[in-house]
């Protein structure tokens, strides 16, 4: 895991342009925002799913850093005072504290261009139709019937008590799309796309990405500050709603490990290379717990 | 003209979700950003440099679309209270206001990724390498080394005195970059890119760009809210640099009227077809003169 952390994060670093190019601020803010941080879960997730396809490593290097960076572009807009307000991440001040809104703004918009540049730039698979619509897989992920949907979604739900389906739909949505986006473009790396079931690893997907926001809620209520890297309790103090405030911490962390179970189990359809997916997928799930 | 307007607007209306799917109110933020305004030079751009190219406009609808999809992305940002905090644009309020600002956030985020998404979901030319390439030039024309760069430098240059040089260079990225891609992306749909100099007509957009923005200066410092459709006098409001603020009105009008001079000298090159953008071009620069 380690290795591949560090392979991303050198991908990372040589797609994002140095500040000797101008504008300087700019270059800097985004390096500030995207290196030397986070648990590249989505990267980690693509390498998994990648070599579960027998993909080369050095051809999951780009689709990770795209995913990365589209993950990076929300937090450092989610995190602007007209959204979540958040002045901690990765266990330090957030890009408009320690820049300014207005650059906070551009580094989010700029990362979220190099993202697709990223993708699209460079022959990451032989057949460049299905380049096309890895891009096209991760814009629709990221746009208004995913990830930035699930935003706001989030946003309308502020005060209101969600039902477990409401909730799941915002998450399914807010977290779930890039996270399956993740395994997805990992596995349309694969030589030949005929060897696996797309269907079934698109199933682990979707386990996957619920999971990880019903962690995530239970975290936010439980963690400290430290151990997060992000201001926590936030949630609560918001009157956001999340599947801790829904049913509780006792049935969230239950509903977790049962997610957590039927991932594996999808995993186990497959007839060889499942277990650093199926590490990962414990890792995800059990991360703090 | 009108035929190619009436055109886009089309193709953005079924590019862009409709209300009845959730989130309801993001997509009738991002409709109300989009579409019925906007003189669509861009798409008008990409159409002509296409025509001169013999390319088909049904394959060009989509690709005119991406690059309106991009420039009204960066309006709605743009006019955020932490950037120009502008209230009024093509005629009506600007988004955070008819809205609220973390919805306008949302819906330039959404546009953003709707931008790829329109330009690698379908097969736009016979070869899908060269649909990549239209992407990463897409990309690359908005990011920290086009729009979103320029408009870093536009933000660290508010109260500073700029020379031409200085001026032109932030000019190149915050309107040239995306005039530039929109001439490129057009003539990129060419059945064979041998038939013509990709060279010459990027010569022909670069001129455009600065042009487009030397205009729009003059327009800022003389013309009523009423005709522009958007607050005037802003720059010199908001202490902007500005060609105007550096050269004068009536300088900056002269360089303008060489630029558009110049550009058309460049079209005259081409042995047929260049009427349109001929006809365009007269129209960028000399728009309200």
């Amino acid at each position: 895991m380690l290795e591949r952390q560090g392979r991303v994060e050198a991908a990372l670093d040589c797609l994002l342009p140095g500040v000797e190019h101008a504008p300087a601020r700019l270059h800097s803010a985004m390096r500030y925002a995207v290196l030397g941080g986070g648990k590249r879960v989505r990267p980690l997730l693509a390498y998994a799913a990648g070599e579960l396809v027998a993909a080369k490593p050095g051809h999951l290097d780009l689709v990770a850093s795209s995913l990365e960076l589209i993950h990076a572009y929300s937090l450092v807009h989610d995190d602007l005072p007209c959204m979540d307000n958040d002045r901690m991440r990765r266990g330090k001040p957030t890009v408009h504290v320690e820049y300014d809104e207005a650059t906070a703004l551009l580094v989010g918009d700029s990362l979220h261009s190099l993202a697709f540049q990223a993708l699209t730039d460079n022959a990451l698979v032989a057949d460049a139709t299905r380049q096309l619509a890895m891009a096209a897989t991760l814009a629709r992920a990221a746009g208004s019937s995913g990830m930035a949907g699930g935003q706001a979604i989030d946003l309308q739900s502020v005060g209101k008590r969600l039902s477990l389906p409401e909730l799941e739909f915002m998450h399914v949505h807010k977290t779930g799309a890039l996270i399956r986006a993740s395994v997805q473009l990992g596995a349309m790396c694969a030589d030949s796309l005929g060897a696996i079931d797309l269907e079934l690893l698109d199933r682990f997907g979707k386990l996957a990405g619920l999971g990880f926001q019903l962690v995530d809620d239970v975290l936010d209520a439980e963690s400290s500050t430290a151990t997060l890297g992000k201001t926590v309790g936030k949630d609560a103090m918001d009157n956001k709603p999340t599947y801790v405030t829904a049913v509780g911490v006792e049935r969230s962390r239950k509903l977790a490990s049962e997610l957590c179970e039927e991932a594996l189990a999808v995993l186990e359809q497959f007839p060889r290379g499942g277990e650093r997916l199926g590490d990962l997928t414990r890792f995800i799930f059990h991360r703090e717990f």
